[in-house]
């Protein structure tokens, strides 16, 4: 079952660009990572919110746990001084196939 | 430019699936809205996350003050209390296509 992951990264003032630039780095390792469906980036201008969909759990624990993450991981912490906000979700397909889910 | 929603929405305690009952009955009307290209509906359990993507501000805009918003608010706010927490973002694609954007 697909899980969707919602994470807002609050880099300190001034580090968005560079937070940014810290996924740039590595995204292609992220997504070339078993089960990665979405890996995608947004902005408020303040914030950086990515929205994740892995095919499994077990495929957003690895990620979680993996290689990619150890790397991109302190070199966000670096730009931020609070944690992440994530949430990991279930889907709950309703209206049109296109629509209605990721 | 597209834009892309997230709203969690904090029913109260054992109302979770008459709020997410409160959606079905209209997801297909805001699916058929201008410019709606997700309306997807999530949960942790608790909470309802809807994550939005709509072709431009402008619809989005429609959507919120139009008629389908109109009925399915009110609905909404009797089973809970309190505001939901919408945060508008722009994408900022990164990665590959398929991978890196809703």
């Amino acid at each position: 079952m697909p899980v969707v992951v919602t994470a807002v990264v609050h880099p300190k003032p001034g580090l968005l660009e560079e937070a940014l630039a810290v996924y740039a780095r590595h995204i292609d390792a992220v997504h070339a990572e078993p089960g990665c469906e979405l890996y995608a980036l947004h902005t408020d201008g303040t914030s950086i919110v990515v929205i994740e969909k892995w095919a499994g759990r077990a495929d957003l624990d690895a990620h979680a746990s993996g290689e990619v993450m150890a790397k991109l991981g302190p070199e966000l912490n670096a730009l931020r001084d609070q944690p992440a906000d994530v949430t990991i979700l279930q889907p709950h397909p309703t209206g049109t196939t296109a629509q209605g889910a990721l």
